[in-house]
């Protein structure tokens, strides 16, 4: 069907840490970073030892457990060069790249391991490995681009069968495109960043752009419901995902693209969020989009949360329809302005502008703005008409519009984010993010009592802890609200986070809002899953994955709560 | 929680036919029907002897198998006077409405009808109800307005077991509007009307207007996953139902509104389109939005359906954001123009203005002629501007606009088509629908299949037959093919009509095409369910069904192919 793909063309990110090697976060040329850091978390990065890369050598890697008969099975399904159980291989596929995950690591903490890693050519070879896996009651976990941070790819501590890490890097083509429809058969490994080249040279778009895009994976996106930045417009993959082609014992489960259907209980929606216990995702057609004529992102600032929050509402209830729909809470604003470079974006405005001063002569407390960014694509036209639309109703919310030059630096640095979590542990901070959902009505109540259950954990691990917020992703009824937090650890890194993140989880589904918007359950989440969908929908859930998969071969442990 | 109503004050279509009594299609005013029905099928309605309304009392109404003691324990629950094992209630409850349900029911073939009729006040008693019943090891039929035609109310044949229509007419009030977030709870025996007037009276409406929004209810929407004429804007119920409440046996399923959620595989997604099978919805929370200031249906002509399609799937590509996107085949153009009443919509235009003139001085072929009707919702500008980016597309696809006049009389009698189905089954002919999904790509090669397969069926009856078309629901990818056909029946309706239905749902499975896009699987569409969603679907889609209700008290035989 296509051309494989040699395994050693398959990226993978840095065993230790987030991305490739030779990138990280550097703040030279930000100079309100470090005393915002000192502000934030009270680490002074003046005096703080930066720990160095650490030693693969050092590691202890569990022994794979894959008989040689089994090894050889599979060797002669893929060729013996697209098996291995090198411990390089099994560590690169042994955790995603949540904050634990890489504390685990780096602390030599690998409890267990796949035992073997195979990089098939194509599904017809993903059939084979499904089948000769499961004849041996082997466990099967699929890996895309392993940035997941709900702990969905890592094998559970105990399991005694065989892992193997199905790793479906050299499924990576565009197969077509159906320019009359705009769909577009894509294979489940392919990247971000390669999947989007394919498409833009023949004029097309998939318009998913998550946080994790320069390192995830179509199959990924779907396994685990994935929104991206600009999916007011676009949708979220759930949207996007219209056929789809899954391996499961036996047989490939075929859904074919369709706009939409009632043909029984979707068995689509199934497949999204699945995280690998349904089969194993091997192409994905999805919904493209012409390159848009026109794209901008322009800033607006607010006097308060409540304003720029209500104004969100208001825009989404409106006629218009913006692209990105974002703004950052008090403190992320805060952030925003610290580690902006020195003289561009919005610290550029704060530093340099009369901003400042039109703000305190309109009464606003500039320790309670709130930066905003809106999207507007299509024709020219269509993004001027959308924001005028746009800058009426932020008017009317106490708003002002400061432009396009800080949303173009957004746009920017906008999947960098990761690389500073890892320069913060280095330094001995431990920062990771918890997103939600929730209805209109409820995010205010939501943000505040997040707020409140984070200042209670902190107070109980007797730290300075940081957390800040942004809301994005607008829908009809109700937006995400996306929290990113941070301290400085003590002795025992894992479970001072447990404490913050379970804080914050239980805040969520106390107050009206859902376990994860975009990010799936995988082991972060299930522990909340009964008091997110109830227990009847536990047990509905439950009857799906147990009748699909009896001898729970594929990513057991995962999603639901023990 | 809100007064109960009571059960006499629930309505129902009559047994016989489609909606209330002593309404009902004529064409007196309409001089153009009779000979269009000659043309059509054959048909002279000059002649033709017209049926009377069938007599309830030559009816064979099956025994009713429920115990005294069974009786007695539902009526401990809700009441005695909310239990009955009357004939005519048994008769109502039986079927749903399809051409199928009409045929038997006028022609005294009730193989199983329920055996209990019961009528809940609220979701407490329809708890007990499903524990009793479950206890009791009876069936279990949730039953709304009535209004399927998909076969997804009937009892089996050959079912021992004691049958329970479990009629949930007396919830019906829409409980609270969360205005912040555009959130309705409603209870889901509300039907369409009900609802949307007290809706209305808040400000705010659903959006969501099936063709039988006059007679079905909130939960038969989701139970079947339903979509509306304007879904366009506002959605299909799988996008508008955000919350749910479902009674299991043992205790409720409840989803809380959330505008979206990557909490694993979508339980409220299985919900969607469940036909009772996972539960008795007792209450869904629906987007609601705020009464448009301007509401606009303009009528379009296109010289020809391939053009007009172009232009629909431009329209979809477009920045234009319509709430209706509706075209008519040149059947049904023909049709349209033949029903309309003398001198008023497309008619007056065709018959007294200057439009054929121009039309034939374009080089257009009368006979190819496409109506097309496309909607505009919201602010006075919005509708205005969303107006002439359609008719920039029109133009450029060689279409031509003809005001806003005929438009108005398509929303006057959207939902009258089923009456004249009952008329022209009393005259002896039968007529129902067929409707589908593809990627635009494959929506001509649809049409043009469907037809070769309905043409194929009737040289087989040897007998005169229509069909014609329509393509509404636009989406980003596809949109929804809607047929309907009609002949005139010899000694065997049933046999006859299934020959034409099966023709046209072959034809769909074998063109890239859904077995439905909105009326759901029932037992009418079970037979092709494998076909469209593969083997591997069916199994996962069993799977389901099999845990959740082990012993399939719950609407049993339904969705799944034998």
């Amino acid at each position: 069907m296509t051309n494989a793909i040699d395994r050693n063309a398959v990226h993978h990110m840095k065993w230790w840490g987030w991305g490739v090697d030779g990138v990280g976060f550097h703040h030279e040329d930000k100079p309100g970073f470090a005393p915002f850091v000192k502000f934030a978390v009270g680490l002074d990065l003046g005096t703080a030892v930066r720990t160095g890369e650490p030693s693969f050598d050092d590691l202890n890697v569990p022994l794979s457990n894959a008989t040689e008969e089994f090894t050889a099975e599979l060797a002669s399904i893929v060729g013996a060069e697209n098996v291995t159980t090198d411990d390089m291989a099994r560590v690169v596929h042994t955790y995603g790249k949540s904050i634990r995950d890489l504390i685990r690591v780096r602390s030599n903490t690998i409890l267990r391991s796949p035992d073997v890693v195979i990089y098939p050519a194509d599904e017809a070879e993903v059939q084979q490995i499904v089948d000769a896996a499961v004849a041996a009651n082997a466990v099967i976990i699929p890996f895309g681009g392993g940035s997941n941070i709900a702990g969905s790819l890592e094998p559970i501590p105990g399991e005694a069968r065989t892992i193997v890490s199905l790793d479906l890097g050299r499924l990576r083509a565009v197969i077509d495109i159906d320019t009359d429809s705009g769909l577009a058969r894509i294979q489940a490994g392919s990247q971000g960043p390669d999947l989007e080249e394919q498409l833009n040279k023949q004029g097309w778009t998939i318009g998913h752009f998550p946080d994790s895009f320069t390192h995830s994976t179509v199959g990924g996106w779907v396994a685990t419901r994935s929104s991206g930045m600009q999916s007011d417009k676009y949708g979220d993959i759930a949207n996007i995902a219209r056929g789809m082609r899954v391996v499961r014992p036996g047989g490939v489960l075929v859904l074919r693209p369709l706009p939409s259907t009632s043909s029984g209980p979707s068995v689509r929606e199934m497949i999204l969020g699945s995280e690998g216990k349904l089969g194993v995702i091997t192409e994905v057609t999805v919904q493209v989009h012409r390159i848009p004529e026109k794209r901008d992102v322009y800033a607006y600032f607010f006097p308060n949360w409540k304003s720029g929050i209500a104004a969100m509402q208001a825009i989404s209830e409106s006629d218009a329809t913006p692209s990105i729909t974002r703004i950052s809470d008090s403190r992320e604003t805060s952030f925003s302005l610290a580690t902006s470079k020195n003289r561009k974006g919005v610290s550029k405005f704060m530093a340099e502008s009369a901003l400042p001063g039109i703000m305190k002569a309109k009464g606003w407390n500039l320790d309670d703005i709130c930066l905003s960014f809106i999207g507007f694509e299509g024709s020219v036209s269509h993004a001027k008409h959308q924001k005028s639309l746009v800058d009426d109703i932020v008017k009317k919310h106490g708003g002002m519009g400061v432009g396009s030059g800080p949303g173009i630096l957004y746009d920017q640095k906008k999947f960098d984010t990761p690389y500073l979590r890892d320069f913060l542990l280095d330094m001995g901070a431990a920062g990771d993010v918890s997103e939600t959902a929730a209805p209109w009505s409820k995010l205010v109540g939501v943000h505040e009592a997040v707020y409140a259950a984070a200042r209670g954990a902190y107070e109980q691990l007797g730290n300075d802890g940081w957390i800040m917020s942004h809301m994005s992703h607008s829908y009809h009824s109700g937006a995400c609200l996306y929290f990113t937090f941070a301290f400085t650890f003590g002795d025992d890194p894992i479970a001072e986070y447990n404490l913050v993140k379970n804080a914050i989880q239980q805040a969520f589904v106390d107050n009206h809002a859902t376990i994860s918007h975009h990010h799936g359950v995988g082991l972060e989440h299930s522990p909340w899953l009964t008091q997110d969908i109830s227990e009847e929908g536990v047990k509905i859930m439950t009857g799906l994955f147990e009748s699909a998969d009896p001898a729970q071969n594929f990513n057991p442990g995962k999603i639901l709560p023990k």
